[in-house]
């Protein structure tokens, strides 16, 4: 008889699984109107396009869809994939397509994380990275930051003690909503370059901008900064993105981008944890997003999630207590709701889910404790009816929980 | 400017690569035959019902194929895998679904191994489990066998250390094609049960079996000893198998089966690497393998196997030299070449090449290092005609380096 709990390794000590994990089983089961994980608006997936790509990647190249494939990837989404970055020093050989955006952050954990490393990280930072890391055992050092996001002369102090790298989300936070000002991010990129400071990039949501004008990724001004003709990317960014925000989680396939003796190197450790990603998910992925389908489609996500987001915004106005405050972010998944100190939104969630409405507690997403009192709302899941009567229903209970409080 | 190499973990020191996947990468791209990985036979692919069963599950269940998905896996999956065990105490909550065999290795790998923990192996076992396994440091420990496999009394001496577990392949065992008998098979459940020693039971290819009769896996031994009405399966055997070899590789689509509150442990940790397997290939997958169509197809594919095999050990007697000795397994993929001490397989490899064969040197299979003079032949994925051409090749290229070492 085996005691297995006894058995466990080190590493797994803090390891139980997340909320929001559990919230997000307890939203696919039931009749909850989701504010929770950040999925998709379900009747807005291309599923026609998929049916035909799937049609023609197993009638015209079948075998191939089914057997083992270079670890790197397959070869046009690769090259379509790097394609989006636009700059010339990056190519297929600059990407490694991963098991969605989760593998890229743990790939890259497993690449340079020693325990004890240094990791910045802004607070609150999204909890997926913050899993992803953890198991390697770093040490998360907060950086500082406004309504605008990190600001770069405040990592003078972080720098002196030689971090292994800095991980954020330049565009719509997750889940605070900031995005990181042009002007700051070539500061920062600077930065990077002169002090020798790797920079992770996790940009799942740049193309889900409501408001303003796009602006380009650190990897981005990255190359241009560095870069020289027929040259390869080999500056200090891993920029890594997905799918799963414009075509479907559910294929799980994400990238990286970083330079090709990075990417060697990953594909390497990939290789140990699940060979390759799925090849009929990435070749019906590149049936489904080439030809400017991809761009496309963004164009329809953003018209419906940015009334989504509207009509959320509007509803908190008309329903949520005057003692709570929220972020108005330009763009991605997530509004992030303040609430008076001392009202706990893991309280609030047991009375919300008894109304069946659910949403992730801010708390996880501080790496440094703290954040009880907050909340993050999807609005991409539900209809703009749903949201409606979610966030009224959400309003009522803050408001008791409040008057309690006061 | 980063110098990357600097800031690599300690753990990618050893990782470079292996042999196998740039091997596989050269049969991928040239006109090789190939008796490298252990790669199914491409025209024998189902892939009229797998376009089919696509067709299907984007036709009726487009959004929820392609919408995140419990970590856990595709509930109807996870019931029909449990059932190939054909236990009462194993149904849905003791799988999970994996993204390939390798995966669940690797998870076990994290679930359980601490730096410097022993892991019990046979020599030669399963690069691929070795690869996984070393990244947590742990020390390997060979344990004796025989042409039968693992000797179970020659355990006693390894138990003393406390290991924590034992990995073995009882059935076709890669490379070296030994199967464990039913006596052994019962006793070393027996000792797992009393000295608490866990089992990690790695059974990709028991279907392939091409003489004699099927031998039950350890878990479910372990199973029908501890077994008693209405009890879940609570016992000392992970177990994992796949659907590569039996339907296609490129859907990366493996399993664990193990105690629940294990499985739920390797989720929670499956969370924090990929989320979850790709919906798409899980659903795809079902509907592929469900009402007896895997049973059926694994017949089609034992007949053909079986006459490869044959024609491969038929051409091996006919044109290999000598001095060479070889297995004559009674299932699986693989043959294991012993060439005379001195001649190095991986200096034959680079002339064999040059002739377009290809295979895999059998030293990476070999924890303790040796194996120089070995080599692996996979018989599954070239035809007949081919074999034979290949073997008679490789033949010509060994007999020149065993005149050069004698």
């Amino acid at each position: 008889m085996i005691n297995w709990t006894d058995r466990y390794a080190q590493r797994t000590a803090r390891v139980t699984g997340s909320t929001l994990r559990e919230i997000l089983k307890l939203t696919l089961q039931a009749d909850v109107i989701s504010f929770s994980g950040g999925l998709p608006a379900p009747e807005l997936f291309p599923v026609e396009r998929f049916r035909q790509a799937a049609d023609l990647v197993l009638s015209a190249q079948g075998a191939q869809a089914l057997q083992y494939s270079p670890t790197e990837g397959y070869s046009p989404l690769r090259a379509l994939v790097a394609g989006y970055l636009g700059r010339p020093e990056i190519d297929e050989g600059n990407v490694l397509i991963t098991t969605g955006s989760q593998q890229a952050t743990e790939l890259i954990g497993r690449l340079l994380l020693d325990p004890g490393d240094q990791v910045l990280v802004e607070s609150p930072t999204y909890l997926g990275a913050l899993q992803a890391f953890g198991v390697y055992r770093p040490r998360f050092v907060i950086v500082p930051d406004d309504e605008d996001g990190l600001i770069v002369e405040g990592l003078e102090q972080a720098l002196e003690a030689g971090p292994k790298f800095l991980y954020l989300l330049p565009n719509f936070q997750n889940p605070s909503g900031t995005t990181l000002p042009l002007e700051r991010r070539e500061k920062l990129v600077a930065l990077s370059d002169e002090r020798g400071l790797p920079i992770v990039e996790d940009d799942p949501y740049s193309q889900l901008r409501y408001e303003g004008d796009h602006i380009p990724p650190l990897i981005v001004l990255d190359a241009e900064r560095n870069g020289a003709v027929g040259r390869s990317y080999a500056g200090g960014v891993l920029y890594h993105s997905t799918f799963s925000k414009l075509l479907a989680p559910g294929l799980r396939i994400g990238w990286v981008v970083a330079p090709a003796a990075v990417i060697q190197r990953l594909a390497a450790l990939k290789q140990g944890v699940d060979l390759h990603t799925s090849t009929l998910a990435q070749m019906i992925a590149y049936e489904v997003a080439r030809g400017g389908f991809l761009e496309e489609h963004a164009e329809l996500l953003r018209t419906s999630y940015h009334r989504r987001r509207d009509v959320m915004l509007e509803a908190m106005e008309a329903h949520f207590p005057a003692e709570a405050s929220w972020t108005r972010p330009a763009g991605g998944l997530f509004i992030l709701v303040t609430l008076p100190a001392g009202v706990n939104a893991r309280e609030v969630l047991v009375e919300s889910l008894k109304q069946m409405v659910a949403f992730v507690p801010g708390e996880p997403f501080f790496p440094d404790g703290g954040g009880e009192n907050t909340m993050r709302l999807n609005f991409s899941n539900a209809k703009p009816d749903r949201i409606e009567e979610g966030i009224k229903r959400l309003g009522a209970i803050l408001k008791t929980f409040c008057r309690a409080a006061a």
